[in-house]
């Protein structure tokens, strides 16, 4: 049996490794400008072809998935929908969803059918280099369901679940930001805080502990500014970590050390029903 | 050459570790209460032999190592002060410093020459069972200046450096408490914290990032309550974090992107000055 097309907009790190993941399963497509890319991808097996203008895109397309910074998401899905002359399944990778989702409703596309994804995969590293293909191995993946059709949510769930997700949680955009608000978005920012709260100087005695606790922090700043900009929730996550951390201080001051202990001691059990 | 008698006394994961990571450099004696721990120990390789009450202690030990939590130590030393009959130097493995040398100072001990130190080793898990040979290797320890001759500071580093630490930073127990609330219990604090602030629901989502930003929130909330509350310095580092936070927090309000970007940027490329 043929392989069905996919194509993926963006060669970084999400759609090449996207790439490296689908081979087997898809037809990989690629659309970049960058033509030195498109050869490198086509010849560490990412893509199986690529393709540099939006015209170019395969009328026989199954469904085009979108990897470029969050803030040029909208844009790319309206000139998908302007170059394509058949209806096309598009998806995207972005790190927040209500703004994108809404803009796009907003923008009253003719062709495209959007469904929207994140996938919770990548890390620090960006680029095509760092490509692997085991990205999105045994990663969670949501998947938007303010519009779309339940047939289009379901093929962009099996989409995922052959790049490997273990799990596709299918939740409106405004859930997904406010979760995603919380265990994603909200320790980065906690994380790149902690770094510019301290002195330079002590940072070089920082041990495993450490540097777990600021790994994040040393994703792709350009990337970063894009996502906490384009979450709406992510101010009253940071507001109620605020109460939590005058909560802190203010039993640390009055030495209530037996309610400081509660405190982490519920965070100990909370966190170790998490593996590893 | 026969091997110099070194004693530990406790045997969790610190203690243990330690005598796993010594046998070979010296005979290892271990202190604890629990004779059923001391079985498992001798049998294990962590000791050589295993005594049960202070007045065992040998008289020609060439270190005491103390391995008992923060709010244990100052007691433990008395103790061997009591016991003892001859000079004897004494370390520990404490995770806060200037309350117990302070306090050190004023019992106004007798035989103990004590040198504190704090190696940046240990992480989550907790108890004998948990030991590793390796646990010290290419890890920073830090030995207090305060008092204490210059050959029992050399003596204590030189017993690190058999140990396996890579760098071994003598300084003032009030240095110490700064840096390493800084790096170490301010850290630890923020994860937990951000466990607590955010909907107990939302953490099954945790993926890496948040898995590594939370982890050190799995230590044990005994020993940390013990460690919080024994650094004088930890209320500023979090009065620090707060000023942080709030600026953000009005950055974010005041959607200045560009600021939020140069912060991140700066937190980005000094985290990348540390490896991994």
């Amino acid at each position: 049996m043929k392989k069905k097309k996919v194509l993926i907009v963006g060669l970084g790190l999400m759609g090449a490794s996207l790439g490296l993941s689908l081979g087997k399963k898809y037809e990989v497509w690629g659309l970049s400008r960058d033509k030195k890319k498109l050869r490198t991808a086509k010849n560490t097996k990412i893509i199986f072809k690529g393709i540099n203008a939006f015209s170019d895109i395969p009328h026989d397309v199954e469904l085009i998935c979108v990897c470029v910074p969050v803030s040029k998401i909208v844009e790319t899905v309206s000139r998908i929908d302007k170059a394509v002359s058949r209806r096309v399944l598009v998806t995207d990778v972005g790190s927040t969803k209500k703004s994108i989702v809404d803009k796009i409703k907003k923008a009253k596309l003719k062709k495209v059918n959007f469904v929207g994804s994140h996938p919770m995969a990548g890390g620090h590293r960006s680029g095509l280099s760092s490509a692997q293909a085991r990205l999105y191995e045994k990663s969670l993946v949501f998947v938007t369901r303010d519009h779309g059709t339940l047939k289009d949510i379901k093929k962009v769930s099996l989409f995922w679940k052959k790049a490997g997700a273990a799990r596709v949680s299918v939740v409106s955009s405004k859930d997904h930001d406010k979760i995603v608000g919380d265990i994603s978005h909200l320790p980065h920012v906690m994380a790149s805080l902690l770094i510019e709260s301290i002195p330079s100087k002590n940072i070089q005695f920082g041990g495993a502990g450490f540097k777990d606790v600021t790994r994040v922090a040393q994703g792709d700043a350009g990337l970063w500014v894009d996502i906490v900009s384009s979450n709406p929730f992510l101010l009253s996550s940071l507001k109620e970590y605020r109460k939590t951390l005058d909560h802190f201080i203010k039993l640390s001051k009055g030495k209530k050390w037996s309610s400081v202990k509660k405190l982490l001691s519920s965070a100990e059990k909370k966190r170790k029903k998490l593996n590893s």
